[in-house]
């Protein structure tokens, strides 16, 4: 008799991802383990969704020859944090997995809390790959993730890049993969049941407090209701698609940049206005940056007003950019400059 | 003393769109009224929005020397539905637009009861804009119509044009113009107020039994519960952001469709394989179009299963898509036929 349906899908999805693990080359920039054999780890929070990860990591990982172990961050930030994560350890270890450990981080502020305590756990566990030369380290982000991430997005209205959610694999090297996206949280839950895996629900995901807790708790439920139960998929699909969109959309801005630039650098405004606005913005976008704009501070509406130095020309000054940034039009050209 | 600001703002949305009439020289394709004047037709409902729409054009034309007049249409779907467009008529004549009528329409089942009742006013719009050789009709969709219809097209999960919404010109020759897609539902309202404009309440717009209305009452309040007050502004921004991209990579597909032909006209796989997703999936859905496939029911999902053929080949059978075409790999190329 096989395994029950959920810790078969659990499997398959993590399965695959090894299979990827072991074709590809390792990137240059990730030091290998000792031995032959690859080492991935499971990022566990003790949670339904990565304790299911890393069991079928333990449980598919030797039979391809690779190494398994898991890691689990302790941000600090509830009483009792290191107790639990002492906890989520062992079982960790009783899984077999090995090396396992647990890292502490301190939660800065910046970008809000979850921005700041996610900021703090890549870099952890960005640290612990490279400690132990680990290939690639396993996500349990599910596909209902996915959509959370896609609607989060999506109330920033910034397009379609904010609308692609998390990728596959993401990271130096594509060192983060997520093997369960395309998994619907219900089966991760099912297998821990099945697997009688204890799990711990963290607080924080159904504090109100929390935006992602408020999307998943109230604005989700509510799509579904109003618009069918397909939203969670309709909203992975969407993820995929703008994924690919803004990859190509972005693939021609690059292209097309250095031929609509003069010799000085400046970006000749005839043959921007001759692009398509999509790809215009794009460019308008790479310029900034290239400036001195921090990507992470320049939004859709400072790119529509530098857009409208070139299609609504009246004479505007300069439009300040993120970063000190002025661009100012001068004759037929546009000119960045950090101030 | 000026008008109030609702009223100023509607004012000033339609005046743009008037102006922009006025420079463009009217397409080949509409017929011309008698006179030198141009003839712009307000559709109205009676509900706020396009009596707002309505009032704001029979102030603003006669100052540009356009000839304004109005439009409503009966869909007959309610008990004395027939006396409701007399009544608007008759407010619509209040303004001094002339002419004015009421269109009655049969409402077919077609995609549902809100796509016949859609198509039916089309063309009845259609209709009365060639019958008067009007130059524009004005259609009263607000921003949060906008929203509403990025969230509908959200839910169908097929991609960024689906999230485009509705276009600010669409139709023959861009015959339908939406002055109001930037302004906000509450402005329209208010601007009836003051104006002590009577407005009807479709009672549609408030049946849970259709999708839009639960969009409208129940999602998109809860939405801006979990996200903020921005919700629907970063929707209608979403909605444009997309429709500039989408048309970008549609662009980009027709440019490089003849390149990936045969002289058989059989598309290449290396070639297809060579392009970045995007696009590759833009020219197999122009490709299936081609070959008879409606472009209505042609769905993400049926176009990835083709992609797979040129992706993850392993020998699949021919994949068939809507409208009996089927497509085939044949040694390097893909076949597309109609059966």
């Amino acid at each position: 008799m096989g395994p029950h349906p959920a810790v078969a899908a659990i499997r398959l999805a993590v399965r695959r991802v090894l299979h990827d693990v072991l074709t590809l080359a390792p990137p240059a920039s990730v030091p290998q383990a000792a031995g032959d054999r690859p080492l991935v780890l499971a990022a566990c929070s003790g949670g339904a969704d990565s304790m299911a990860l890393a069991s079928a990591l333990a449980f598919e990982a030797p039979r391809l020859g690779i190494r398994a172990g898991g890691v689990t961050v302790d941000h600090g930030l509830q009483e009792g944090s290191d107790l639990r994560a002492a906890e989520v350890v062992s079982r960790l270890a009783a899984f077999d997995l090995d090396p396992v450990e647990a890292v502490k981080v301190s939660v800065g502020r910046e970008g809000g809390p979850e921005a700041a305590a996610r900021d703090a756990r890549y870099a952890a566990l960005d640290a612990v790959a490279e400690r132990h030369g680990a290939a690639a380290i396993l996500l349990g982000h599910t596909r209902d993730d996915q959509a959370e991430t896609v609607l989060l997005g999506l109330a920033r209205g910034s397009g379609i890049r904010s609308l692609s959610g998390m990728a596959v694999a993401s990271g130096v090297g594509g060192r983060y993969r997520r093997p369960f996206l395309e998994l619907d949280r219900q089966t991760a839950r099912k297998a821990c049941m099945v697997q009688s895996l204890p799990v711990w629900d963290d607080p924080h995901n159904a504090d109100p407090a929390y935006t992602r807790s408020r999307v998943r708790h109230e604005a989700l439920p509510v799509l579904e209701k109003a618009l069918g139960k397909g939203v969670v998929e309709a909203l992975a699909r969407t993820a995929q698609l703008s994924r690919d969109d803004a990859d190509a959309l972005d693939s021609w801005a690059a292209a097309v940049e250095p031929s609509v630039r003069d010799d000085s650098g400046a970006l000749e405004v005839a043959k921007l206005f001759a692009l398509p606005p999509a790809v215009r913005r794009r460019v308008l976008r790479r310029a900034a940056i290239a400036a001195g704009s921090p990507a992470g501070s320049l939004f859709a509406r400072h790119l529509e007003e530098v857009d409208r130095l070139i299609t609504s020309w009246r004479g505007q000054g300069a439009i300040n950019l993120p970063g000190r940034v002025a661009v100012r039009r001068q004759g037929g050209r546009l000119v960045l400059r950090q101030g």
